[in-house]
């Protein structure tokens, strides 16, 4: 058994983490903070956990003695807390995007702060560094754009057989967090669709930095607002530089990622689709058309709280500490 | 180990079945039946069982050699099967109609079919019938209204509190089964609610076997269509024969279900929703409140497909054959 | 031609406001007026007036010099405003809560102000108070949730049939207003039905206030918010004192309001739905359908911010001053 | 005033020439048909109608008389109609697919029929063929995606400034008509995102010609289904030849689209959405942003159901009649 703590557990993030976490069979679950809503029961944040006996604490960051910690704390913050724990031997896996970035700069430049305290992390994409993430003590929980992008992608990269991607993204309105805004006002973002940040969301260079090392490719992104509660839909439009059929395409995936526990690929007359995926760690990878102009489309789609959060936190806890990679999230989709 | 088998799998029943089923502990599922889909991967039906080995099959009755059936059948289809598997000594968890009612004459007049194949069961709502399902080698599994509506009601009627009772309750669309229709239509029922069968709802004379049996009160009975995928709020509105507070009325409910395992009784400041038990085998009730012409309001909230029928059926397997209630349904809800 | 302003012209009521005023033949809009929004186009708060040229200003009171000043602004607020308007001899229609009551103890207490500035108004439902309407030169706006109840309920109060009225309501989440709030934060709205002030809501004396006028009834009101922008689909259970047929009931109705321009009675086989509404300031009321308990079950479905609101603020002000009752206000609801 | 008749006007586009023309000041509706419904209210399909008195008629082709006829037909059923039709003097305006192309032979593949009937019709776009429409007695109404997605790339090809033009198109669940399939049953589609004829809709090759008339551009095209019930929002994403700004390319639209009614240019902080068109004849053009990598990103929305079909089939009889070019159509968007 490990102990571990959730540093922010009034967020989506939180809750989800406190979801699979209470059902895990090797975890203790020592401490979930929140300053708002100390001495609460999560249920009265995540009502789903109710029933359940954890409460929110205030604890102090020199107090919490653990095995891990999951920082499910904003962009920013995360840097203020990181570096102490993992000084002291905590183990960290952090949900913001404080250690995704090879390079300072380009963290400085997206996210408008400047870097306090910059360590060696690892990123936490399981299919592609599952070998550093069991030997590190700071992994970089991905992002949740890029979690479905870079997984509908690499192969593509990695066989040479693209040079620009055009990365449209359609996302569930809980990416934007538990916090209301005009933007998540229901009758605003309900029965509609809403682009933003078209050409300058931050996800983009941390797509950019992980498709670069597979091949030399200009990513573009642009992420849509969809009345959906969970999920991200990933439509990736590219050219391809060689005569390829869909089957090849299909083949290439597949070789890519074979064995890996949640990555399912489909069948060509398939399409991936949120519900198969909704509240489960799975990456669902589909489509593989090609039009008469060469344009292929390859589709994911991911649970932006789970597969793209915390689901993939847990994935990458599991990793850390040996256990079986699945347990605690070996969870089936909500269909219908 | 029990070998089980789904007749009538390719349904949304069906499909929640699988999902709970896979990870039990103590059963293998050894037929989902489906004759449209025969020899197709369950997934292509349920996408969520993606990665599953299960195929359809086309089964005859007499090759099933099953420790239980569930019968996922249509109304009237269930009286076909049901008794020849018990004379075999087959268990049977049926979700139809067919079984529910004391009096066959109700059945008839409300169901407009002639049952062929009357016989004893016990109507499977553990947190009343326990005890007898335990004995039974059929059980009857609720209809998805009286599920929320009989346990959001019997602790007023068992304590002489009320006289009439009018059930206001609101489904999701999944409700109304797999099959596409006019009112499932998404332009139709998105962004919209729509009353039916406003007093000629079959479940009425459910609810109402089931309540009478607690004290002799009238039950109305309205349900309308909201556009929500699964759950079911309802909302109990009754007038109080006698002076009494929320806090009182909030007692005899805690009473009434102490130890329950899938009952919550939720605090006076909180409210069910649909959020806190998606997904899971849960029913919340609450609110209390009592206005000044001495009318209460109790509101309970269920997933129709899980307590509201696949989940209550599994809850009602795992009480036949002795294993823990919560097994393969100790789900947490899926919030947001 | 007559000049108007619209005092607090930023919300949804405001841009309603504007949509119907901006296609009045007798109308020319002179202010409206936003203190937050000073000077901006009224498309960047609405978008759907894109084009307009129209832009908020931030007006003194004293400076307004117009025929009629709708007030939509917060209750509370209005009490401050109209007794100035009024000695002015400029008409109002209020469409805050602030002139609703006949007894101002019932407003205190159940809207925890003090009413500095009590004045004479005519409650604003045209198909009870059209004469006096014509006289007034203060209009109170009735509320979203007493005009769908009351339309539904008159006549059976009026016929002496029942005693004590159960009025369940099921709003859009527009009627929360133009502010994000944690009950409007998508993803807790979303695929959720919430009960809310279930036996407290100041709708509530509003409705009974009116009702009380035609006979000696009881009213108790719960609101729910559904998943839908716009809409107000009111259930009204109640039990019939006497023997009658869904037939005779809906004759009364349709004697009730015959000649109205803006109620539509609906045909047994019918039932009211949002989307025959959506848009429009039509009142569509159905069902009439009696159960074996003698409970009937009218239905009522408005559109909240329009007959709900604004709509109906433009029927009064075409009243008030002798326009046709349907100018700028002539419009099909939005179906699908 | 002229005759029209509405051939096949139980489908959502015959709902909405309907709730247009009623209001049409020199139409008169001669005739709306439908076999299945003959003699029905229409008020019984198009529930938003109800209070008006037509009624569908089953009606030989060779009875109708009237000055133009919208053909709100299946693809494949116009070109039996429309020649007897153009042949006896009668204008029509044909809402299928039949009379688009240029070339059967793209037709006649994409749509797998053979074209009994070839005749010189106008595409219905006015912003491009008002000219041409203005002397046509056989206008061919552009597709719902086309007309998006058309209106959203001219100005780009005209200027030279594009090779090859992305386009990711979301729709609502209204483009798919008023029948119910698996695909638009409310569980499905609810709360999800569904890509589909990723590669080959046969509105690829309608844009394909009409972009082609202005510039040697390649199309690629993939149209997604979101869990809205009107509205296609277009993301076209293409990379710039050439070094221009933002400012620049919304210039080259303004100055395209100069004058035109039902085109809005949006500021470069606004972006385009669906609630600020719900129910109108606007297309909303705007974000024009450009990321690091020369790709421009172009959005549009429009409603599928309005200026996609009906709402453009009216402003081409205006322009065939010489009537006001907003006759009837001069409609605000429902927001929210």
């Amino acid at each position: 058994m490990v102990d571990v703590a959730i540093m922010g557990a009034s967020g989506y993030t939180g809750g989800e983490l406190l979801r699979f976490l209470k059902n895990h069979k090797e975890v203790n679950i020592k401490a979930a903070t929140s300053r708002q809503f100390n001495g609460i029961n999560v249920s009265k944040v995540h009502p789903h956990l109710r029933g359940e006996k954890i409460r929110f604490k205030d604890v102090l960051l020199e107090n919490i003695d653990v095995d891990l910690v999951f920082t499910a704390t904003p962009h920013g913050a995360s840097m203020d807390i990181v570096p102490d724990l993992i000084e002291r031997g905590t183990k960290v896996v952090d949900l913001s995007g404080d250690y995704r970035f090879d390079d300072i700069s380009v963290y400085e430049k997206w996210y408008g702060l400047d870097h306090s305290a910059p360590l060696d992390a690892v990123y936490g994409l399981p299919e592609v560094y599952r070998s550093e993430i069991k030997k590190s003590n700071l992994v970089a929980n991905p992002g949740c754009f890029p979690t479905g992008a870079i997984l509908a992608t690499l192969p593509l990269v990695k066989e040479n057989l693209v040079e620009t991607i055009i990365i449209d993204s359609k996302t569930g309105v809980s990416g934007a967090g538990i916090k209301p805004t005009e933007v998540t006002h229901f009758p605003n973002c309900s029965d509609n669709v809403i682009p933003y940040a078209a050409t300058i969301h931050r996800h983009m260079p941390e797509i950019q930095q992980e498709v670069s090392k597979w091949g030399d490719v200009k990513v573009s992104f642009t992420p849509h607002l969809v009345p959906v509660i969970r999920g991200i839909l990933t439509t990736v439009h590219t050219f391809l530089k060689e005569d390829i059929t869909s089957k090849q395409v299909k083949e290439f995936y597949e070789a890519f990622y074979r064995g890996e526990p949640f990555i399912r690929i489909l069948d060509l007359d398939e399409m991936p689709g949120l519900s198969a995926v909704r509240g489960s760690n799975y990456c669902d990878i589909g489509c593989f058309q090609i039009d008469c102009n060469g344009r292929i489309v390859i589709v994911s789609a991911i649970d932006n709280l789970v597969k793209g959060a915390s689901g993939q936190a847990v994935q990458n806890m599991n990793i850390m500490f040996g256990f079986p990679e699945k347990e605690s999230i070996d969870i089936n989709g909500l269909h219908p």
